[in-house]
């Protein structure tokens, strides 16, 4: 049966640069709810940095991590199934590798996600609440596929062409 | 040619439990940078939480944003590319579908990104670092493959087990 759709869920982000490598990032929801929230980056001063935001790979992993582990603690109530001290652990590895125009490409290796948690119900109940929420995280569920990314470029004073 | 490893990228992250919905997210980078930071989301009091900090959502399109962004001032300095004046816009949009045993299931349906960005130098060469910043950002790498996620779960003080 074809899965039907309850509701959309729909953001614009904007970022501006600031500083050597720090980006202000407002994230504007549209759907389910409407806020906008300014968050920013930054890089060590290794990478030519200032060192005054998390790097994007510690918002990018909070966004996992925290997606799955909210979608947890909702859908463990509306199946009210009992749950307390989770913790999730993910380790992520990716790779830079050589690339012939560029100082590297990016490769995805794997990500390895921990999920310790106490509950008084049935071990099976507790796996079916995990698989839920897995299918239930909109980043895992993201990350699961090859996505459509589309790109643009505005180039000074001209349009907006595809890229 | 097969591409060669240059570095590796390995960040472990532990999530924690803090009232209603609050995660609070220690991201540890392992490599090739060293450096423990908390990030701590919360849901809206719409959805059940406290409202305390930004949505995972946002955390994650940020990550995306921030690390796109720095790529490409990273890599225009190091191809002697002239730019000012960088802003990224995405639309980012996911359906909730339904699901015979949750809530409902995530479903990415596309993301949108559109780079504006003023230079002198010639457009081929602009072209040129927007396809290598793409292919050096972590994050849209991550979005534009279908990933290895391996979850392991431990149930009250049983072993982790493959789920």
């Amino acid at each position: 049966m074809e899965a039907e759709k309850i509701f959309d869920v729909i953001f614009e982000s904007e970022g501006v640069c600031v500083g050597r490598l720090r980006n202000e990032v407002t994230n504007s929801a549209r759907a389910p709810f409407q806020v906008a929230r300014m968050l920013a980056t930054d890089e060590g001063k290794f990478q030519g940095g200032e060192d005054t935001a998390p790097t994007p790979l510690e918002f990018f992993l909070t966004g996992l991590v925290g997606c799955l582990m909210t979608q947890i603690r909702v859908f463990a109530k509306q199946k009210k199934i009992g749950i307390s001290d989770l913790v999730v652990t993910c380790r992520a590895h990716w790779e830079a590798v050589s690339d012939p125009d560029a100082p590297y490409a990016a490769r995805p290796v794997g990500f390895e996600i921990d999920i310790a948690i106490q509950s008084d119900a049935p071990e099976d109940r507790v796996r079916a609440l995990i698989g839920a929420s897995r299918r239930g995280c909109f980043v895992e569920a993201t990350l699961a596929q090859k996505n459509d990314i589309r790109h643009t470029l505005r180039l000074n004073q001209g349009e907006a062409v595809a890229v």
